[in-house]
């Protein structure tokens, strides 16, 4: 079941003021019927050929025949569907082929597809990321070659970074590329967890691949980033000879079991021949600079998958009887619906929390996105910049955590029902299981908020966030109904910026590993006061939407109603732990840096 | 990897005081040698057929064949050595075929099987409930007819009382018993998620089953619990005519998929024919009486799971080498093993905490079970009972939400490997996804400790438990090592028996809605503080161990060492989070109460 169209809408149009864009040069041509069309587009796509088939894609597992990835016929229908209705072009600029709406309109479809199959929109997802990356730092001729069949659907894109001995640390790459002339190298090497890095789904495959050229600098600062078709590019021809990327093994997962996850070996006794992107040694820049709108999308598949299953233990527990309320036991009444059990209730409203606070944040990233590109100022754009740098980490990890926790209580509503495979909740909490993981994983993004993000220029950035939070419980304030929720959110950002200002203390005196020794909980916390932000500003838009009196529908008023429950069930249930761990690391814990692996 | 011995052996004597059950009539064989030589049987046995055979027996899912039940062959075969170790009769009296050793030996060999292969385990633990059951509920002749052949191995058991429409409301069981005449009866109906219901790897099948009999009161107060064998016994036969127990399907599940769950039909054109256990009427009753000690074992299951995955990742991270420490960059210098990281080491402690927590709970509750079969006086008894069913809802459930979070920690330390079907992590983490849901899900766990357990005789077994709790902090407060945890465990105490109050006094005022809408957050919060009692009394253990002085070894002063710091993370990372939730719960919450459906 998929993300809901009202709320879609609630965070677009009246949390994050979607509309305030359409104004800026760069959207002039967006509106809201614009946008309401492409939303009905990719919800009736979605429906029509991606969540039909996310079971079978789960349970016919890619597999190599003859030494060609084979997937269900279902997946490349979906894609070219998907290509067709523009979804891969919808945020990329009208110059190079895209159709020049908001990015966060493209992330709204992306929450959409995400809820309904999130294994088969990653092949659109990696294609549209490389895609990005090649229009963002390619040459003319770069963009001219491959952004018209990556946006067509032709040309798949992936991204390969992690190596067998390269995983979380990226300093530590091997595959070299050694130049060849004409901007051209040969590649060599081997790629680890490369996903839709071998198939048959378009005419190539566009791989992104780091490596380091002769002579690099060790670590980050040698890395660079290399466009390495799967097939030689030849003119008038779908496909050219192999270009030397081997197929070295398939990875069997627990979940996201519709989406290929490879081995690759590049220029293993064939030559393998790759371009340029941008300059030498400045590759990793480049990746990051995209992983920011790639993290993002972590997070809102994450949401997507936490999104589906809360809908499906909605919808349960609205059909499914069993047992009687606490206060009426006669076992000769009938029984009642799941729902009106009071913990099912509480199970419903933590996911809710978590999915729908989880999906204002990732689109308020994508917003800041947007607010970079239309930006008219220089003061305007560092300041949405700094303020995405920031969040970025967190909207990745946060949703990842929190939206698995959330498939959980969906499974744990169905009961043994939601154990077996006759349901879909079991495996979207496989599937979520891998976002915590997949882009960074949760412990390297705590280090790079509280090691990096809140420390740059001085704490222009975690300012800038503090100054939003504020901004958003001055508007709150004149509300009676939130001034509990105001009161608690101003308390907490000052224990936030408190705990902070002590730990970047902690490391600007010399001692970083103490100071980022729970960096993970730092994420936490700090994740969780942000999402009690974006629930404090879903609170504030639903008490405006109700204002407009007779006008709102019945089924608005419940809208709203929830929105306002929700809320404050978050900051009874969820603000006070966020709280409780950061005046823990006040304290400097340093049991997990001290103790001995024998003591393990 | 299984339950470390070492561990083991400290839970069992220097923290619970097993010798001090040897000196016990009913125990008056069992010494530390017997103990140790079950126990090394039950390693060598579980490492040899069980551990090998977990991969596989989950690749190769239960499956129909003509109508019958395929296993892999191996799961059979370490049951027959199961069997013929006499692990199915440990803790069975010798009057009775059994070895007459405490339930609790009996519970530490099941924890080392469970950590090693729970899906292999299920059969014998099922079987033992079972025939626990008919030894202490049947008649001298229905002892006879079955015990030999289940210690034996020859006959498996089953508890059928789920059915379709009745899955946690076990008031609304429909399946009919009508008398035949001479103590047997025609047994008609569906059950549904019955564990063993079906296979061949023994002589027969004995299925409890809940049952009404014709003119029953409704509700529990009906239910009767008949033995019904798949095939009928005959004398001097391995196997009778069918009697009528029909296979209606196999569930597929996401984890435990080695064990066989069934969907099962009684009488359906062929007659069933059971003998009634007990009287007609007190069915029920009999199944909780044993429940407890299924439910202790539930938990134990689930820290078997945890404890596997928190040797799995402690070994990996000990060997893969990524990156370096944050203060520590140069990529020059070579890649250090993941536990060197802290919040490597903080993912092992978390996994620490929870699993060694979870061990001790589970076992204290497994002694309060030979405290009760022990006792020479009622006073002694009466107060062990009201115990361990107090404890029997928190040690079932704790372990099964925390253990589970083990193994999510395990795959994270892992990254992508440990999300692919490689490594076992991801695996035991759909194995124990089960535990919260299965012998009574989360919430009814909940309700049964908040509505039930804490109001049991004017709250006497929560002033029990409050005793032992203040006679460990007395005991471990001279250690001035411990000082702040035994006040931070007095004072958790103290909120906890004012919240419980609070709630109580709720309840009793008639509105017992409001009291049970959080029951959930109360168990989980009881059971949080109930584990900070057991690593203060881990912790105490430990500091009498290091006592020893020289006479102590390295490993097990590394040993003793993770104790206390294990003890201090839970003391700072895990009971303030139970402290808060106690704070919420006693402002009597009633969002979730109150949240109509179309708000959520």
């Amino acid at each position: 079941m998929l993300l809901r169209r009202r709320d879609l809408d609630f965070h677009l149009f009246e949390v994050l003021d979607l509309a305030g864009l359409f104004g800026a040069a760069r959207y002039a041509d967006s509106d809201r019927a614009s946008v309401a069309a492409v939303l009905d587009a990719a919800y009736a796509l979605a429906a029509s050929r991606f969540e039909p088939f996310a079971a079978k894609a789960d349970a016919e597992e890619p597999r190599l025949e003859s030494g060609r990835v084979v997937l269900p016929a279902e997946t490349g229908l979906a894609l070219r569907h998907y290509a067709d209705g523009g979804f891969l072009a919808t945020a990329f600029p009208k110059l190079l082929g895209g159709l020049g709406l908001p990015f966060i309109v493209s992330q709204a479809c992306g929450g959409v597809f995400a809820s309904a199959n999130v294994s088969f929109y990653s092949y659109a997802l990696l294609t549209q990321g490389a895609a990005n990356l090649i229009a963002r730092f390619g040459s003319d001729a770069q963009r001219k070659a491959f952004l018209p069949p990556m946006l067509d659907g032709r040309f798949f894109g992936t991204m390969c970074l992690s190596e067998p001995q390269a995983g979380s640390s990226l300093a530590d790459i091997r595959t070299s590329a050694v130049p060849l002339g004409g901007g051209r190298y040969a590649l060599s090497g081997q790629k680890m967890w490369i996903s839709g890095g071998e198939h048959e789904l378009g005419e190539n495959i566009v791989h992104l691949v780091l490596a380091r050229v002769p002579g690099a600098p060790p670590g980050v600062k040698g890395i660079s980033l290399f466009i390495v078709p799967r097939w030689h590019l030849v003119p008038d021809a779908a496909r050219g000879a192999s270009n030397g990327v081997q197929l070295v093994g398939l990875n069997h997962k627990m979940g996201w079991r519709g989406h290929v996850n490879t081995a690759l070996a590049f220029g293993d006794g064939v030559q393998c021949v790759g371009e340029l992107l941008g300059r030498e040694h400045h590759g990793l820049g480049y990746m990051f600079h995209m992983m920011n709108e790639a993290r993002v999308t972590v997070g809102l598949c994450a949401v997507g998958l936490g999104y589906a299953g809360f809908m499906q233990s909605l919808d349960y527990a609205g059909t499914r009887r069993q047992g009687r309320s606490s206060s009426a036991k006669d076992p000769a009444s009938p029984q009642v619906p799941l729902i009106q059990h009071a913990d099912v209730r509480r199970m419903l409203l933590a996911q809710k929390v978590w999915v729908e606070g989880g999906l204002d944040l990732t689109l308020y990233c994508a917003r800041l996105v947007d607010d970079v590109a239309a930006a008219t100022t220089d003061a305007v754009r560092v300041r949405a910049q700094l303020l995405l740098e920031l969040l970025t980490p967190v909207a990745k990890s946060w949703p990842s955590e929190y939206c698995l926790e959330a498939n959980k209580l969906a499974i744990q509503i169905f009961g043994g029902a939601g154990y077996t495979r006759d349901f879909p909740v079991e495996r979207l909490y496989r599937d979520n299981r891998l976002n915590p993981i997949h882009e960074g994983a949760y412990g390297i993004h705590g280090l790079d908020l509280l090691g990096r993000k809140v420390r740059v220029e001085q704490g222009a950035a975690l300012r800038a966030l503090l100054g939003e939070v504020q901004r958003t419980i001055a508007t709150a304030l004149p509300h009676s109904q939130l001034q509990g929720e105001c009161r608690a959110l101003a308390a907490a950002l000052r224990t936030l910026a408190a705990t902070t200002r002590k730990l970047v203390e902690t490391a600007e005196a010399g001692d970083a590993d103490l100071a980022l020794a729970n960096a993970t909980v730092y994420l936490d916390a700090f994740g969780t006061v942000t999402v009690a932000w974006r629930w404090l500003a879903q609170a504030q838009a639903a008490l405006v939407g109700l204002a407009r009196g007779i006008e709102v529908s019945d089924s608005d008023r419940a809208f709203y109603a929830g929105k306002l429950t929700a809320c404050s069930f978050f900051f009874r249930f969820d603000l006070p732990r966020a709280v409780q761990q950061l005046q823990v690391l006040a304290r400097l814990d340093d049991l997990a840096l001290r103790v001995p692996a024998a003591a393990l």
